[in-house]
């Protein structure tokens, strides 16, 4: 039977895990708990995908001891394997019973559940008792397999207590709801990124930018925030506001944005309007991206020396979204093919960046960027520019 | 002290406030424990909101024989009090300790904390013990305050005991998680629904449709949606897609968007374009509403005897996402004022749609449309054209 004890611990570790709502930080923290209630040496999570059961996160203090966390979670990541009873993990996700078995080196030939020793054997471990808990949301619907390795006692894996099991079952359906949780915020977070991605870019539909652009733009955006050490909403913020900075070329007559030649002054004038435009569209609202994001369409185009429009700011007077902007949108502009140019190759590109510095550019914001290049690099394989189909 | 049944009705009650995401039934489900584990006749819930305490939801068995439940939430609905301890909520709020209050009326007079009879009096009601909850979430800071009233035992008001407090401290801090992630998820969808409703609006600067007419046409969407008894997902859908229904147009050249005059025939195929234009920026995705908005952008030019494009569809073969879109767009565009016309009196809204029945507009739809047009009316005055800024 549960103690008192084991109860309060619960109840204060369901609410934990409820605040959590990062996906990542709540697995662990959940393997974190179920190793400590139950002395076990590993625990992995599986997430059942569709007809797969996914691999998503593992403790092991033996591992850990050997090669240290993030290699261990290197090593283990992104396992996949079909979801069928040839898996321990596999049974307990298709019968929705836990099992506590003692040895597994022990299950008899016949049984309907068997253990594959072959990752013990490539790593070298020695897995004796296991405990697979399965995880059912509110619905009694699977979501996961929680699995215990080795319960540990004086340096020797003894058998799972039924305690063990009852106490891991009732963290489990608490874990199972909060991951369902997580992953419904994450979905929500996606198709509000998606969103503005898309309608960002049907914004730019006009002038042949895509969907690409602007998703590299927010992501240069953030390698910036994040290198600066801004902190994580802020981070998040301007990743999510940067796609929308052009938005206010809806405003902009096609005789002018397709304009082919050179503009006029005052055809240029015009032109410029797009920042005060994409600005009013945006403005006024209290949803924190938007307020962002209406900052940055307004200010993308300042340069630090004050020659800038739409209001000639300078330097620290220009938001530091804005200062962020400007260097990753001219850094797209200049390195990816548009309709009127081919893109330049990357060293004339920074040599163009440098010569920008402090004129165009804040120099710190830009030294940043350069020093971490080989993200910028990355970013940019990520996200190619793809022929055809240009809002895409 | 709690026992081992106290723990496991509060372990289950803690996963089940967890899986409700929508605030209001979130409430009601506390509200109805707290009531259960108490034996309290009345419990309600005040959320702090700046430098607010909100009243925000309320069960009273007394109330709700005497009026009914709808009643008597409309009567309690969003009182708002300073965040003072001049009320016991407030001052339970401020305090950040529970107060198990035996009897009201023998508060001694020097006391810090004062119970008002007012809304007693009012009522006819006679508040006797009562015991206040102050809802902390993981990081203490304060939600709000759960308040309950008169523990019954024999037809009689008993004070609470000390087991009601801890039982109910307890379910209050599973509460402020679940309240907090609620909120959140809220937070979240507002923000999408505005990036929405701000980004469609802005595709349609150029031809100066209004926020607004966007918003209503989601409105007007949604409830044809719930009167024929869609799912909640698929009206939320269907709410948060229509407003991307004429995203298409961005890909129409000014020439023929902006034309004054009558569109040639050529004019006229390249208007129509916007439909699969549209679809094409919004196909493809793994997001709900993504996916939806893009046949709602495809299919809303379709008629109902086959006569609309791009595809000629007839009936049932145009999806009901279309068919409905369809109504909502035509009855604005007819009842608002646009550049080129003036709004057209309701009657004759109503009878241009009504001879449209069959033809243009599916008629089971429209008949629900019509049948449902004080919903409508208030539509339409909540969210009216306001003159100037045009795309706000």
């Amino acid at each position: 039977m549960l103690t008192r004890d084991d109860f309060e611990d619960l109840l204060k570790i369901g609410v934990a895990l409820s605040s959590v709502h990062d996906l990542d930080r709540l697995l662990d923290m959940i393997l974190f708990e179920s190793q400590r209630l139950t002395n076990a040496d590993g625990a992995s999570i599986y997430l059942v995908q569709g007809e797969k059961l996914v691999f998503k996160s593992v403790r092991s203090n033996t591992f850990f001891k050997k090669w240290g966390e993030s290699k261990t979670r290197q090593i283990f990541k992104s396992v996949e394997m079909p979801l069928t009873k040839d898996s321990i993990a596999g049974y307990v996700a298709l019968t929705l019973k836990p099992l506590n078995i003692p040895d597994v080196r022990k299950i008899p030939p016949g049984s309907e559940y068997h253990y594959n020793p072959a990752t013990d054997k490539k790593y070298g471990y020695e897995t004796i008792s296991l405990l697979a808990i399965p995880m059912l949301n509110y619905e009694e619907k699977i979501i996961g397999v929680l699995q215990l390795i080795n319960s540990m006692k004086g340096g020797k894996a003894i058998p799972f207590t039924e305690e063990h099991m009852r106490i891991t079952s009732s963290l489990a359906s608490q874990a199972a709801v909060a991951i369902q949780n997580a992953m419904l915020a994450e979905e929500l977070k996606n198709a509000h990124y998606e969103t503005i991605i898309r309608l960002s870019a049907a914004a730019e539909y006009r002038d042949k930018e895509t969907a690409n652009h602007i998703k590299r733009v927010s992501y240069y955006s953030r390698l910036i925030a994040e290198k600066i050490g801004l902190s994580k909403e802020e981070v998040e913020a301007i990743f999510w506001s940067a796609p929308m900075h052009d938005i206010g070329k809806l405003g902009i007559p096609d005789a002018i944005l397709l304009k082919p030649g050179k503009l006029t002054p005052e055809e240029r004038k015009i032109m410029e309007q797009h920042t005060i435009i994409g600005a009013k569209i945006l403005e006024g609202s209290k949803a924190e991206i938007l307020v962002k994001s209406s900052i940055i369409a307004l200010t993308h185009h300042e340069k630090y020396d004050g020659s800038g429009y739409p209001r000639g700011l300078k330097a620290e007077n220009i938001p530091i979204e804005g200062r962020i902007v400007a260097i990753a949108d001219v850094y797209d502009a200049l390195s990816s093919k548009r309709p009127y140019k081919e893109a330049f190759p990357e060293e004339r590109v920074l040599s163009i960046m440098r010569e920008s510095r402090g004129t165009h550019f804040d120099p710190g914001l830009l030294d940043v960027f350069l020093r971490n290049i080989d993200d910028v690099r990355e970013i940019k394989k990520n996200y190619p520019d793809t022929e055809g189909e240009i809002w895409k």
